[in-house]
């Protein structure tokens, strides 16, 4: 079969976009499509004018024989602050509020189009670090990690905090959580984490930031290097924070629980994009 | 700005490939291009003819004023069976095998590319059903849900062994473990499901199916409608089955641990493929 450019075109770009940030040789294209590799450039420079133009990302050119063509779907800050301006939106409805100064977010990490820019908007700020792995805390950080994952085409690492038989054998640490003051557990099964990952951690709320230090420590056993953190919402209420270095997509603070009132504003990952 | 068609349908390709099972009003791209509906049409013409070429799904025309264009990423049979296929090759390592005839399967949900596989073959399978979200049970099964409510532009809905302020008000069920016959609890955020939705229930590993039948019987609470059942692994070392009517992609079986042997072999999923 003879393949117009039309068609070409419609395959590159389901491809490109169905594996972001995968290096992609351009060989697989050309041998495909049957066709010289100067025409496969072409397409794929068309591409990539389109999807820089409409503020989609863009396609990477790795020279050299083990080279090729990587889809990068970078965000643009105006698109960012709009995912945040709905954040925001969404997490100013009075009810959210829970006993203990939490806030009802089962709904939004069950929101696949919304995790989808959210993952996209935390995707963007790493990037270009150089990563191994998306680490959370079970429950409600996974279906954040698999979004910021699947962008970043990295696997998901999922700490517990109840250890199980099917995670076979595992490495536990204790922490105190920095709100309740309790003891809790972490755990993690040895196999899903090598040695010396670097590693990007995620997850849906932190206040004073005892979870996500006890996962810094959990790291530690695995020789793991933390390359980042980020939150999707970050509570202000706290006198004394665990964790310096994150970024966060809202950040909620003035909570009153007596008459249910709080305030939602945007994070600090803003500052992480150019205009 | 004035689009090439080249351009139009990069664009096109990419929003529909990122929206999957949404309908978009051809009027969208009228007016984001500023073209007539006619070359519009022709637009969607040559991607959906080189998707269904390729394999990769088709593209459904909704005629009248509320009509448009919906992605349908549907997965062929051949495509299915490299997936299972893969999933077999992967299951059968022998260290997989945990004390009580488990299988170690957290490397597999934390692996996006292979989850976006599968995700798009359960999907496949229930594409045409009339389904309001995808139901699963913490931990494993969320990630394994969010691959198949991302094809399925659904929400997903995570249900709990246990019970926590961030979850809001919750109606839980207890149940009998068929497996250890021990009594477990489920516990449902009121909040994350409307009553008298209809549902599909998604977990990664089911053996005699007793934390099915909870999620069943904790649906039932939210008068919702199971309209199907699919899990990643079953185990056939069951006299008994609590469930009968459900889709598996692997099954389990001669299950030995003092030899660490087992059989995996392909579910009943590839039976709903048509060739």
């Amino acid at each position: 079969m003879r393949y117009k450019r039309s068609e070409r075109i419609v395959f590159m770009t389901q491809y490109l976009i169905n594996n972001p940030n995968k290096l992609v040789p351009l060989t697989f294209f050309v041998t495909k499509f049957k066709q010289a590799k100067s025409s496969i450039s072409e397409d794929v420079q068309i591409i990539k004018d389109t999807l820089i133009e409409e503020g989609l990302g863009t396609i990477e050119t790795v020279a050299g024989a083990s080279g090729g063509v990587r889809y990068r779907p970078e965000m643009q800050k105006a698109e960012a602050e709009a995912v945040i301006e709905e954040l925001i939106h969404l997490l100013q409805e009075k009810e959210r509020l829970l006993p203990g100064g939490y806030l009802f977010l089962s709904d939004l990490v069950g929101n696949p189009p919304l995790l989808k820019q959210v993952g996209k908007l935390i995707a963007t700020i790493y990037m270009h670090e150089d990563l191994d792995a998306v680490v959370t805390i079970a429950t409600k950080g996974i279906s954040l990690a698999n979004a910021v994952a699947s962008v970043l085409n990295l696997p998901v690492v999922v700490i517990r905090k109840d250890n199980k038989v099917t995670e076979g054998s595992t490495v536990s640490i204790n922490y105190v959580s920095g709100s309740t003051r309790k003891i809790e557990t972490m755990v993690l099964s040895k196999r899903t984490l090598k040695e010396h990952s670097k590693v990007l951690i995620v997850d849906d709320f932190m206040r004073a930031g005892g979870s996500i230090n006890g996962v810094i420590n959990l790291m530690n056993e695995f020789k793991a290097e933390v390359k980042g953190v980020s939150v999707l919402v970050e509570s202000k209420e706290v006198k004394q924070r665990l964790i310096e270095d994150y970024t966060s997509l809202v950040r909620l603070s003035d909570v009153d629980e007596y008459n249910q009132a709080f305030k939602v504003e945007a994070g600090n990952s803003l500052s992480k994009f150019n205009n």
